[in-house]
């Protein structure tokens, strides 16, 4: 989940003064449409790891935007007249009326939050508090309320550099308190809970965005560049939450408009994506792939006769482009496996049957009894790839769909299943020189379509939405496997490691 | 919660006749145009207590409409082949394709509700599962389906002489199984735990519709027809869940058409509510009632202070008809307790200030400190009654209301305040009397203005939203009291014995 935000993306200040000017004024410009129309209110919520640029994100915020239709508010422990009134009262007071923005600081999210790092609660009662923030949530959001949350995310080390530097300078020292120091040892569960609490609650109708914290400049382009987008899209009439009415309304047009960079909720401020910062060098040689490879197999296969007689089965998921090898790494796989004990389901556009259902009904029917492998040749995420870039899948449904692949994938993992997510990645050189070399040996050529063509023009995008499904789908108990690809090797030896390792984790 | 399903309501063999062809005729009819649109699926779901008429529902709508379209399912312990897969695999192989309709016993609802009731699980653990029941519905209604759920209530009375009705009878003596009659003896946990699971489940896009099931010709024809009108909505293009979407489009609009009655979606087949059952004759003399509201005044007073000293607040809520002596019966509370200890709040239209937020959020405002006592003379539930009726609110709004507000009670409930809710009744014919009486006494004349005989005029429509009201929002926590007040010296009587009742049982 926070792999996508742990890049080191940078904003030179030279490009930063460029953006700056434009980005502040077409902000103003946006607050006062927002008001001037007055059916929205806007409410922004900051959560993430201290340090990384909550506090002065919204100082920046309000040094940009006019600050007579701002309201600002952090929450420290409920004052006497707050806790003598149920939990939510502070908040609902505080609320922006429509036409205004409202930045709420350790808010909703911030007691269930502390009370499950700091093992206060069980994570029964963590999840019901978590009901609570949803149905608020989407009370507000059913009544127009606009509501963009942002996650700033440092990883461990950052982090630590970024409270000594606050530290050791006598003017912020203030800021850097005990009670920080404390978060930061307890590191690990911090993520831990963070993760439980955006997998939960990014919705639909109140995604969480991800945003990688170190440098100060990407983080205030990024933050208000998606403000400004999102107050944007809300005036064009777009609602940011789905009904059946607009799922209804557009089923049966064949084929939508892909949806507008512009329009995307993921945002940032550099090219880099969690793709473009792979190390695509990694390589195997000959003599080490075919050793390797006996060796992992064979692993395997001991693993997988463990894991069967235990009742308990695997789901592997294979996502990639076009052309990277993710066939030849399958068939490594299930080389290693009884026939009887696996199935490969390559999925391609649905029967009619399945266009009968919903998306995920097809999926489900291919849940293989226990002790099995199954290993599915493109999938689920199918949804938030080929059918989000080419507008097969209407935004909303699309935006919906991350919540529900994780609750999908939930239940596999509930029920013992072990599932292993790749995406067989390569570079763009690398795909048009297999493209190339497909068109020449004629005994290949099948392999390559028009479609592949297309695919490739939209390039960019795709990475964009790879990036996005990442942040959104790689969790703890399912998370997804980057596969360098470029040598094929190297490609196949770290699929069936990483199968046997998830495997053995599980046997443990 | 089933106050309002345990009427008695009959229909007589001649009506029943008369109504059926005429209704098997359309039931075939929306089956068909729902079929040929091939856009939503339809599911059916029936809960409820045993012997309510839950599967002879299900072999009626078997015979009156076209079994090729119907896939009908009911589910007992999972096979093998089920229990190797996650518990909703079964659900999602059985689910209606699109154009069809499935009926649905002990489904998706049944295991954590038995689990509840025979208390094999936590009370988190059982809400974090009807979280997965509200994530599954919520995914297929956001894909279009349309969900209809049907909770067939029987009294306790009721269920044991149907049940024993069944077992004397050779040919029906094997549909009573021991387990019947071992949830029979649980019927208290049964209903407590039924009433949690439609406060937690009857949301908007999926609503429960509770059902009197004791007699057979009114419950097929309050099902049936509900089917009927709910289908053909749909196929008019109305979206039963509501989204920010349609909100935003009708906001600004100053007064909706009034919700259609064909449009409700609590069903009846007679003409019976909860109101047309009180028995209003009820009255209390002169002397018995000067002695009694000494006696329950005193009383108030001495628990008001204790629940003072304790930190416990009390809301009490007052909604009835226009001249039904709301305002009567609260200063005889009033006139029990120490004036700087209780606020009166009369609810009118919303001030500007109001309306630019949350309908709810003008009642949190008004949440006092520990210790008070909170009158409401009119309510949030405005939404549910004149908003409703006269189209201030819209279908949507309205119908996502009772879960909003259930879900704000239980927050005052959850910390600790009292919450007593009225429905102050009078006749139609009472009220008239009393309007003609305000009409000839001068010094009572600005009691009365065009807008209450207008409310009368749409009396049978608040009628049903009065009962609609008490089905969704009378729980056991937060119940409502409902007020006979033809007599005024009965109904003020009434009203603070309830309260001295509630604080009562909040003290011990």
């Amino acid at each position: 989940m926070f792999e996508a935000a742990e890049l080191g993306r940078k904003v030179s200040s030279k490009d930063y003064k460029a953006q700056v000017p434009a980005l502040r004024e077409e902000l103003l410009d946006v607050q006062g449409q927002l008001r001037d129309a007055g059916r929205s209110s806007v409410i922004v919520l900051f959560g993430g790891v201290d340090g990384a640029g909550k506090s002065e994100s919204v100082n920046l915020l309000n040094e940009w935007m006019d600050p007579r239709w701002l309201v600002t508010r952090a929450y420290g422990s409920p004052s006497d007249e707050e806790s003598e009134r149920p939990e939510y009262w502070r908040f609902w007071r505080d609320l922006p009326a429509r036409g205004r923005i409202g930045f709420f600081l350790s808010a909703w999210y911030s007691h269930p939050f502390l009370d499950r790092v700091q093992r206060r609660v069980r994570r029964a009662e963590f999840f019901a508090r978590l009901e609570n923030v949803i149905d608020f949530e989407r009370a507000l959001t059913d009544d127009g309320a606009l509501i963009l949350k942002f996650w700033m995310h440092l990883d461990r080390r950052s982090q630590k550099e970024r409270l000594e530097k606050l530290h050791s300078d006598p003017l912020t020292r203030w800021r850097v308190t005990k009670e920080q120091w404390e978060h930061w040892k307890l590191y690990g569960r911090f993520i831990e809970a963070a993760e439980e609490v955006i997998t939960r609650t990014s919705l639909a109708n109140a995604p969480w965005m991800i945003v990688e914290g170190g440098d100060e400049r990407y983080r205030s382009l990024t933050v208000a560049t998606a403000i400004r987008d999102a107050i944007r899209k809300r005036l064009n009439g777009a609602p940011v939450n789905q009904s059946a009415g607009s799922a209804l309304a557009v089923r049966g047009a064949k084929r939508r408009q892909p949806a507008a960079p512009k329009s995307r909720p993921s945002v940032r401020a550099t090219k880099q994506t969690i793709l473009s910062e792979l190390d695509m060098s990694q390589r195997a040689d000959e003599k080490h792939y075919k050793l390797e490879l006996e060796r992992l197999q064979g692993r395997l296969n001991l693993l997988h006769r463990k894991a069967q007689r235990r009742g308990i089965s695997a789901i592997l998921v294979f996502e990639g482009w076009d052309a990277a090898g993710k066939g030849g790494a399958i068939r490594r796989l299930t080389a290693a496996i009884d026939a009887r004990d696996y199935q490969v389901i390559p999925i391609a556009a649905p029967t009619e049957e399945e266009r009968a259902q919903h998306y995920l009904w097809r999926f489900w029917r291919h849940l293989a009894r226990r002790g099995r492998v199954t290993i599915f040749d493109r999938s689920w995420y199918g949804r938030l790839l080929v059918e989000r870039v080419e507008g097969f899948a209407t935004e909303p449904e699309w935006m919906r769909a991350s919540a529900e692949i994780n609750q999908f994938e939930a239940q596999l993992v509930a029920h013992g299943i072990v599932l292993v997510k790749y995406w067989v990645h390569i570079t763009k050189d690398e795909q048009l020189r297999r493209f190339r070399a497909r068109q020449a040996a004629g005994y290949k050529r099948w392999k390559l379509t028009d479609e592949d063509w297309r695919n490739r023009n939209r390039w960019a995008e795709y990475e964009l939405a790879v990036n996005d499904m990442i942040e959104r789908t790689s969790t703890r108990q399912a998370p997804w496997t980057l596969v360098e690809a470029n040598d094929k090797n190297f490609a196949r030896l770290k699929v069936l490691d990483t199968a046997c390792d998830r495997l053995a984790a599980q046997l443990e």
